[in-house]
């Protein structure tokens, strides 16, 4: 039993099963190649972050159980496969299959890298975006208002956006939390929420349509929302969604903030305008789980993700950096 | 049977219970005010400009059951308060129970005019708003998009903002329509695309935050929606949602129109500042019918409904008259 979402422990490789949440909380112990690929093929484990390091644990688990090379990069493919889209677990799967003519050792090492460079990376995107927050508002407590799941659950113990948010509540910081449900798949009503009630942080839970106008009442402070990928003008791209509520925080006058490690800035993007949008099925939309609500056979427009120009961002918050998009600066300087 | 949402006939009053919608078309048959009442209060019929109409031909079927004005009186009591919030049913109870001295024919002959007023107010708007996209938008086939139900189920046959849609498209000027689910109640993606489906209108559902990035790509060439109130400035309260979709537009550049009968105006008010913001129970945000997704004793922030500011509206469309805000019109002249 591990509080990170991912962790090696004597030999397995131990996942929260994200699909139970917040129904109950279960812990898989991984100790084969099968049962890795079916929990990243049913979302057991996602976050980009999570999925990176669940395949350099998966190659390094491989790389215990085979003997030959071969053998290893036979389950490596299979692994790297599970989530074909998902950059990170090739990355990670990448970085430990490196290793392995060095040994089992050797790739373990790795892999414990890679979850460890997460760790210390959203450790640092908390303390300086909890930082950039306490300088931006006079406040003495702070609203938040979040998006998505961008907890611990996406990462390995903190996460980014809700990293900071979590930082907040432990410098006694934190007024309320209010994450938007982030339709179709309600990563905000069902992570985050769960994510929120235990570190013991107020929250409150909107439907996303509510956002502009609570924004517009003055009841949050301020907007922090994670990032798929940064260009290098500033635009990113996120869970569909954060367009509207940084439009509806730019109407309020409310500071919208992106967190991410640097490895989402990707320097050879100039903008937004490139990003293909992933538009995915309709059952999402229809319903949920197994309740249906729109007439059978309803079309849909199901974009996954939405682009946010850096114009309506006031600073992106790396693991490295602080860039004020609002006075001019850009990821590529 | 009939293709009305309530109708008077042959002595009896007809609804479809919006409850069953869109797994299955209920009419309703409603022969007694026991009935009507349950019917109100479980939202089988819903939508101001249907309760209006609701409220005056239960006092028409009361006036038909009960020989003593005293009993009709009695029952009008229990029918307004079905749903004491409802303006409409109210105002519509009255208007018949004015009648109520003259007998039972001139009571049912008040609650048909009520009916018809509002058949003839939703065919007005309906011109006057295709009539409107036509003048505002070059492209020969239009895009809309919409949220809640403006439609048919709302009134008595056509509908406000979606009475619109349903105008373009029997002129041939109707290239798609885009709904949004409308959280929490999902009223779009249960009645709206019940409704375009059964007109035979091509329509793709949208989850709510999906509207700006959507707008932004282009894809929507005008945005119509309803309205619960109107001020004397021309700020709007709408369903919750509405603000963030005015924002989208206007980010985009895409005219959005309000289209609403004129007994929505409410020349008293000055601006919508004063409007007081109905907040709703938990269980429409933590889940839908039995299904529950977040966590066990989430707290949430529910607002019914929010606010447009007049700037943000580039027309409002009445069954009188057509108010061109972004001009610096404004209802009171």
């Amino acid at each position: 039993m591990t509080d990170r979402t991912i962790d090696w422990i004597e030999g397995e490789i131990h996942l929260i099963d994200q699909t139970r949440l917040p129904d109950e909380l279960v812990v898989l112990r991984v100790t084969s190649l099968d049962a890795l690929v079916d929990a990243i093929a049913r979302l057991a484990v996602r976050g980009a972050p999570a999925l990176g390091v669940a395949g350099a644990l998966g190659v390094a688990l491989l790389a215990r159980l085979q003997a030959d090379e071969a053998s290893i990069r036979a389950g490596a493919a299979r692994l790297r496969a599970a989530r074909p889209t998902a950059v990170n677990l090739a990355w990670g799967v990448d970085r430990a299959l490196a290793r392995v003519p060095d040994g089992p050792d050797a790739v373990l090492a790795e892999a414990l890298a890679v979850r460890d460079e997460d760790i210390a990376a959203c450790a640092a995107m908390a303390t300086r975006g909890a930082d950039l927050v306490r300088e931006l508002i006079a406040r003495p407590r702070i609203r938040v208002m979040t998006i998505c799941n961008t907890g611990a659950l996406a990462a390995v113990e903190h996460g980014t956006a809700l990293g900071v948010v979590e930082e907040l509540h432990e410098r006694g910081m934190l007024e309320e939390a209010l994450p938007l449900e982030t339709r179709p798949l309600l990563q905000g009503a069902r992570l985050t929420a769960w994510e929120l009630a235990r570190m013991g942080a107020p929250y409150r839970l909107l439907v996303d349509g509510a956002a502009a106008s609570v924004l517009a009442r003055g009841l949050a402070d301020v907007v922090l929302i994670g990032a798929d990928r940064i260009t290098a003008n500033g635009d990113t791209a996120n869970k569909v969604g954060s367009l509207s509520l940084a439009l509806g925080a730019r109407n309020a006058g409310v500071p919208f903030l992106v967190v991410a490690p640097e490895t989402t800035v990707d320097p050879a993007a100039a903008t937004g305008a490139g990003i293909r949008i992933e538009e995915r099925g309709a059952d999402e939309v229809t319903g949920f789980r197994d309740t249906r609500w729109a007439p059978e056979g309803a079309r849909t427009l199901n974009p996954a993700f939405d682009v946010t120009p850096a114009r309506l961002i006031t600073a992106i918050v790396t693991d490295a950096r602080v860039i004020r998009t609002d006075r001019g600066e850009t990821p590529s300087g």
